[in-house]
């Protein structure tokens, strides 16, 4: 059976998913790269953006959960540019280059639709004005037998975890202080209980969490 | 030389190491006994409070950081009784019993200065007025030679981080999400990059964090 799939969303030690400030040059705003360079020293990481080399060790083997059998992607605006409101700049494709690394149709939540976007490799961006049911509706659809992944950013998230859509959550919590930016877990009291927690540590010092939909 | 040391101070996935509504029989509020059931069930913790049993494993050797080496401790009135203000109940005389597990002076912050109390087996507990300064070297000048313990709660614990007085803090993350409560990472923007970070996960699931002064 299809299922909703969250991976390798990173968090800092209180909370944030991204920093204040995102931009162009700087999709999680102060936070910079600190929040993903576990993920980007892994050979998937690597792989998947067109290059060659890093560890195979126990980060990686989180990593290459993000690929397999996925049929569709959501994702809210901000995950997918910095820009807010009415789309000024149509130019913008999204921070992944000519060839992104969904290969699936991938919806971005906003409130202002657009026309789809075509990308290279399989990726087709659309543009969807609708809550966490309409969304995942439209994915699975797309999907059929394959699993959904839900991106992020940290309210998109929210809203999945809320309507209680999402069956298997990786986060990775790095052991850095934000201070500032989006928080993940507000609003989540209790999440544990709907879900059975595994946590492990690697050597570069971060914490994987798998919560897997409890039976 | 002296130092100034945390023990074993749990905080949620969101951050919170104590939650709403603490009560005499409520010392974490709504939190329970959840965010210390992991050093609840160690040998080193059982021991602390006259009992036998608990395990002996990796939360254990955690635990038995607590104890040595210790000359005085610090702590938040709120971490002594659940009173605010000037003191109502005299009689009480902390969570701890008639042999708190303390056996040195116990310095307690607070804007209501009393008498000293003077517990079986050693532990004094001293009510001072004054900010992070003020204690510690009252708290110095008793250990001598010996560390001073900050015991909590949070707001305790940001005193002395922001003031930079603490040496090692040793932060356990159980995997709840509270909900509400009180923070320990607020303000705290970019600490680890005082402090050498090291993480590890144990088998109940917890993630104990070390942050030892960086040289």
């Amino acid at each position: 059976m299809s299922r909703v799939r969250v991976h390798c969303f990173s968090v800092s030690l209180d909370g944030f998913a991204t920093g204040v400030g995102q931009a162009l040059d700087a999709p999680f705003g102060h936070a910079g790269g600190r929040l993903l360079e576990w993920f980007a020293a892994t050979r998937t990481f690597r792989r998947i953006h067109g290059e060659s080399g890093g560890n195979t060790g126990t980060d990686d083997a989180f990593a290459a959960g993000w690929e397999p059998g996925i049929g569709a992607d959501i994702m809210g605006r901000n995950m997918f540019g910095p820009q807010r409101g009415p789309w000024a700049d149509r130019e913008w494709k999204g921070w992944w280059g000519d060839v992104p690394p969904y290969h699936n149709p991938v919806f971005v939540l906003t409130h202002y639709p657009r026309p789809s976007i075509e990308m290279q490799g399989g990726t087709t961006f659309r543009f969807i004005d609708g809550g966490p049911e309409v969304a995942l509706k439209m994915a699975q659809e797309t999907a059929g037998d394959l699993d959904v992944r839900i991106g992020g950013g940290p309210s998109t998230i929210r809203q999945f975890l809320a309507a209680d859509l999402i069956d298997y959550l990786q986060i990775t919590i790095v052991p850095i202080v934000l201070g500032r930016g989006e928080r993940l877990w507000d609003g989540m009291e209790d999440l544990e209980r709907r879900f059975s927690v595994e946590s492990v540590t690697t050597p570069c010092g971060v914490t994987h969490l798998t919560f897997n939909r409890a039976r």
